[in-house]
């Protein structure tokens, strides 16, 4: 069947891409003769493998693990697509991968893993993790993602990183930084309503408190979340007792109304009757892909300053101007994991990066500004060594 | 530490060329712009991934997935240096990964298990398995192995292959044969004595019973193993069932009187004055590395033909002339298994390659002899098609 089928898928320019995978493992060493066989694998391996027996840590320096990190995926919540599994996440994980190499000179091996239960996922990625150097989850399902990642920053000496949180929260902090910085305001100064409460809904909401954000009030898809709503999961509770000093209860709308920031991360629409009723040089960054909550054009007619996730708009709200450079770091200085604080120093040197070319319409760098991995990776690992985490 | 020791390691140049390890990942698309992105990943991959939930075989066509060996190890069977952990196994690993890519352009990826309790490995490779095309198990201890790769076989639905034993029965059939024919008898005229019962000696053995051989005896640091021997565990009980049809108890040296062939896949030696007792136009294959049981300069005083695991000797027995073939040919035709009848088939292509070249220094081809991977892959995915395990 699939020679027609994909005959026809490869009419379309994403499908020709993809055919036959869009990764490959190559050897950095030549071996063409015996000798080179002879260094490479048997008998000159064996002396390389009894160092590492003897010191493990040279493993760093004679193997690949130092440089590789794992995109690992149960593949619950690909893209907008939900839940899809795991061979059909490949091609993102492939991608992410792709993205790693790319920006970062990381090797990356998508690992999709055909369980969802937290118990196995925890279990097989703490087995396979002396293979790698670090662990990007992706794409897994919110609450289970917390609980997955905080439990194997517990087992492992490892960077644990899951990046729908994280990635997108150290973006969202410099761009709405800058975007404060832009309109004459203090993060302080301001109150945001963030829309979502799955993996980057709380992620960014926490890194925005913990970047000092004025009062911030995050909704899910009862409505806002505040301390002692009957039936919040453990996650959302302990947000709700960092969030929402205001005690702001019922619809998301009636907390927009005079809202400095509004900060989308779901799939729901905002009537641009809601919009209209935001303060006066207003923030919004709708980041839903491919439909912000707020189209752009609508955005603009009431917000100062206006971010999507699209890169056919200003302000990309983009996951790649973080993770590269986050990893970059962190294996730079074989760091045993990514602090808080290494994720506020990527934040900051993000924005920094922008300097007096500060504009509405460039709070942030663009995914391919060369600038930005050193400039993260540089902070990140400064930042590791100044939390005692380095271990290089 | 590690700078001054490893620039003196680096003396070596084992090490020299292990600094960095051996292997990276590298994308097989360019994406150095907004477009090339938006179709390698967000949005266009979405469409992809959709396509490939719809219907999961795409995975083959428009993911890695197919072409991607995961090399498994527990790191409990290293080479001839024995449990050294995963760490320490690593370079061999990223050793067998580079061989597969320079010999059959199949990508793979070490992982190397921090578990070594059966059920776990088990549980770990079928989690991952929507990653890869196939499983190459490696240096993972007898009897362990058997049951693991058992297991695995009956739980997944793509390759699953122990080269510690296969591939080292794979070619040491083709040997024995051409062997066999070089001194002008079949297979079914020889009484063969095997030193070593862990994987590959059990594998080896079980493979000379399947090809033919008249008789074979196998012995273990005990002595020769015989039906009702007591505390055979259950992979030697197997084998003593359908194996030593003479009933020999005793010490190997006993068996070899008068035998044609010795195959050595211990580190134990053999005397000469025992060497000297084998039958007329003996055959010794002996495999271990880098001391074979009994030296080729002794060994050929008394044989005919004489193989050893060594480069530096004629007729290296490498397993580099089994799997790269074996694999190429199972994914080629998505394989669903690698049954006994492909492992035949290629030794017998093996064999095949020597023609009418035939002599007693060159029974089995050269390792980097550029037919070997060609013949062994298609004679296993046209075995693969008749045993009806192909799904394309």
């Amino acid at each position: 069947m699939t020679s027609d089928r994909s005959s026809r898928l490869d009419d379309d320019p994403a499908f020709a891409l993809h055919r036959g995978g869009k990764l490959e493992v190559r050897s950095t060493v030549e071996v063409n003769d015996q000798k080179s066989l002879s260094l490479a694998y048997t008998p000159g391996v064996a002396r390389v493998c009894t160092a590492i027996a003897d010191t493990p840590e040279l493993a760093d320096t004679y193997t690949w693990k130092n440089n590789v990190v794992a995109v690992v995926t149960d593949g619950t919540a690909v893209l907008g697509l939900g839940d899809i599994g795991p061979e059909a996440s490949l091609p993102v994980m492939e991608g992410k991968s792709l993205l790693f190499k790319q920006f970062a000179g990381i090797d990356s091996v998508p690992i999709a893993l055909a369980c969802t239960d937290v118990d196995e996922i925890v279990e097989t990625v703490v087995r396979m993790a002396p293979s790698f150097g670090g662990i990007n989850l992706e794409d897994i399902s919110a609450p289970r993602c917390f609980e997955i990642e905080q439990r194997l920053r517990e087992r492992l000496d490892i960077p644990v990183f899951h990046d729908d949180q994280h990635g997108t929260a150290i973006v969202a902090l410099a761009a709405i930084r800058n975007a404060a910085r832009v309109t004459g305001r203090e993060l302080s100064d301001l109150r945001a309503v963030v829309s979502g409460a799955g993996a980057s809904g709380i992620a960014v909401s926490r890194m925005l408190i913990r970047g000092g954000i004025g009062d911030i009030a995050v909704a899910d898809s009862k409505g806002l979340i505040y301390e002692g709503r009957p039936g919040l999961n453990k996650y959302k509770a302990e947000l709700a007792a960092i969030s929402n000093k205001a005690g702001l209860q019922g619809s998301i709308e009636s907390a927009l109304a005079g809202a400095d920031v509004f900060v989308g991360l779901s799939a729901g629409e905002v009537p641009e009757e809601v919009v209209a009723t935001m303060a006066d040089n207003a923030i919004i960054c709708a980041m839903a892909n491919p439909n912000p909550e707020v189209h752009p054009d609508v955005a603009r007619k009431y917000a100062a300053v206006v971010a999507t996730g699209r890169s056919d708009f200003p302000n990309q709200i983009n996951n790649v101007l973080a993770f590269p450079g986050v990893f970059r770091g962190a294996l730079d200085v074989r760091a045993t994991q990514i602090t808080e604080n290494m994720k506020l120093a990527a934040a900051t040197a993000l924005a920094d990066l922008v300097g007096d070319d500060l504009a509405p319409d460039y709070i942030i760098p663009k995914p391919f500004d060369e600038r930005v991995v050193p400039a993260v990776a540089a902070a990140v690992a400064d930042q590791a060594r100044k939390d005692g985490v380095a271990r290089a």
